[in-house]
């Protein structure tokens, strides 16, 4: 594989060949993907990228996998001009990046997923395995199911059964775990180091995380090969920031792009900010926090790639910010009414995050802004309960119509 | 619009002018849009398709729209060639049409209300509504919010409070009517007759109908611009599977596809099979039915376009066949466990009744057939309580881990 050299841990430098490994095992850093861009960029061009697969593997030259054989369907997902959103919040070129209707599982996990399970197939593993509780487990259990391969799903045992239907229904084995979302992570990380599995986020972790990267990519590609001035994403692991601005960096390196400009502002919930807070207390090092907060899907307390996110805002200007819960509520509802995209709590956390940074004047009116909207809201409804409007009641006759919705409606 | 002469009644053929009418005044019957396409065949090729935007707007001149506005990420979704399902079914071209993952609201309904909020802005309409329970309520609330019309969803009283949340956060105003579906279908006519407001499936059902053809146009371009030997429906209204043939007719009349040859199958829920019922009984008029069926997306007793519907099987040699609520529910966990795709109650009618099809030998083994899939699962996943298995509980330690799980699953 001529395009990818190799593992690297980013805190030492050692350097590993590719393998289903994640942790430096001089320093235990964590292990990135390293490409030899060179050899790339005398092999790639805008044509070659607009002639491929109406999905992520379109980009398949700057991802770690050779032969994509799952999730072919994943990514490409619409780049919506926000007109009416933009509008209100004095943005005139505002665009929404929608992985609400990802392919199969309407989050951007399918992404990662795809990239991790395509990396499964050519390492030989018949089984693969993630901890979660929600997006996750739904992406993994899917793809595997259309994979072929054994899939192991474990969860927190006091998890509502009806949120896991979303995964069951793909019949993975689920492993209800006596003990909070830490304990799940611990014991996965036990089992990944005694059995020869794939666990998406532990030991393929590396390849996994290289598949955010298409969220740069795509966006570049429908914005006409133009960078956005800033854009706005959700942090759980810090993850996904990190990667998306790796992929804007690797499209100025192989001369995709003319500059490197954006701005990169990370968004989380006021009730899990373990990143937030570091970057408002100054700090270059990310404190643990208790979970307390509906952002259920963006709640990690201890963010494995948190400083690395907290570089990139750093390296690109941007900065943190963070939306308490009734903000999110109202971070879903406003993108609802104004665009018709219906997310979920990260989605809302993002949109009430570049409201605030809109009403702080981090944005001047004509710069492109795109927001990054991860998930869907049909999965989660319950969130909403008793923050919407009511609706009205009436005979089945002209009469009462007209008397209790058009007098008072119009 | 030189690419539409004007509407035609299906019964007498009187003509009328493009105009939000919906019903003839003479005999009654149905209007449809009729196009000149001596002259979209002088300027329609497979390169501009190919070129137009990755939405169904890419099929406009085929479309009774002048200015797309409304719904612009609409449409063209996946196909999903479906190697495992296929294998179990004896297949070796299944694929699946797969519009679970439309954009904005997850079904199909997207492209029909693309095109009817496309048109109603062109007829200067300031009001939209529509009477329906689910997937229509949330695309139109949604396509609704992002067009900037007044809007108005028609509902029973009785729905669930959740189930209208996909509604409610794109913040139309909800009208619940005491009374059954029927009666709020009836009260939307009458309103519909005195208002200046554009009932997407009253008054522009005409235009509003059209926009599913563009399911039968996709799946004709991404097999290569050739047709499939069989395409699986599901049926409620009947309009659907009437657009789907009059799409493969209207390629192959402007020279997109050189023979007419795939044969339409038919699928209903057994608990509401009035199409069916008429099928199997050798009748060309449908009897009316009251629903009883966990596939309440499909559920109209009495259907516009039964009789229509019944004509387009005759006419492409296919039949109908129903499934059971068990099938119903088998059927999407048999597409789940297999090809990675959720999908709600009509998708599992379509995977039963494709099953069956098969297991009578009504395709050949090298033939090309599509299974539409019109909807998602996630928005209705409480239809699998009791249907899954449960979780296996373990404690968080390694050695629990490998006496219930290791020793029993592997």
């Amino acid at each position: 594989m001529t395009k990818v050299k190799g593992l690297v841990c980013r805190e030492c430098g050692k350097e590993y060949p590719v393998e289903p490994i994640h942790v430096c095992e001089f320093c235990f850093g964590p292990l990135e993907v390293v490409y030899d861009y060179q050899e790339i960029k005398k092999k790639l061009s805008k044509e070659k990228i607009e002639n491929g697969p109406k999905s992520l593997w379109r980009y398949i030259d700057l991802l770690p996998v050779e032969y994509p054989s799952v999730g072919l369907n994943a990514g490409f997902t619409p780049l919506k001009k926000a007109e009416n959103l933009g509008r209100l919040l004095g943005l005139e070129n505002l665009y929404i990046k929608d992985d609400s209707v990802n392919h199969p599982t309407l989050s951007f996990k399918d992404r990662v997923v795809s990239v991790a399970l395509s990396k499964a197939k050519e390492f030989g593993f018949d089984t693969v395995a993630c901890a979660s509780t929600g997006n996750l487990a739904n992406s993994v259990a899917a793809h595997a199911a259309q994979a072929g391969f054994n899939c192991f799903v474990f969860i927190p045992a006091n998890l509502e059964s009806q949120k896991i239907f979303g995964s069951l229904v793909f019949k993975p084995t689920v492993v209800a775990v006596e003990g909070n979302y830490d304990d799940v992570n611990r014991l996965c990380s036990e089992i990944a180091n005694e059995l020869n599995w794939a666990f998406v986020n532990i030991n393929i972790r590396p390849f996994y995380a290289e598949g955010s990267k298409t969220l740069a990519f795509e966006v570049v590609e429908q914005l006409g090969w133009r960078a956005p001035d800033a854009v706005v994403a959700p942090a759980a692991s810090g993850s996904l920031i990190t990667k998306i601005w790796k992929g804007l960096k690797e499209l100025y390196m192989v001369g995709l792009l003319d500059s490197l400009k954006t701005r990169v502002y990370g968004a989380q919930a006021e009730g899990c900010s373990p990143i937030a807070q570091a970057w408002k207390e100054g700090r270059d090092f990310v404190k643990p926090v208790k979970p307390n907060t509906i952002a259920k899907s963006i709640a990690i307390g201890n963010p494995a790639d948190g400083i690395y996110a907290l570089q990139v805002t750093k390296e690109s200007s941007g900065i943190w910010e963070t939306a308490t819960d009734e903000e999110i509520i109202e971070g879903i509802k406003l993108l609802a009414e104004t665009e018709g995209i219906f997310t979920e709590t990260a989605g809302g956390t993002t949109i009430a995050v570049l409201k605030k940074l809109a009403e702080k004047g981090y944005f001047s009116p004509k710069e492109i802004v795109v927001a990054y909207i991860t998930g869907n809201g049909y999965k989660t409804m319950e969130v909403l309960e008793g923050h919407l409007p009511e609706s009205i009641r009436i005979k089945p006759t002209l009469a009462d119509f007209k008397e209790k919705i058009l007098v008072k409606t119009l």
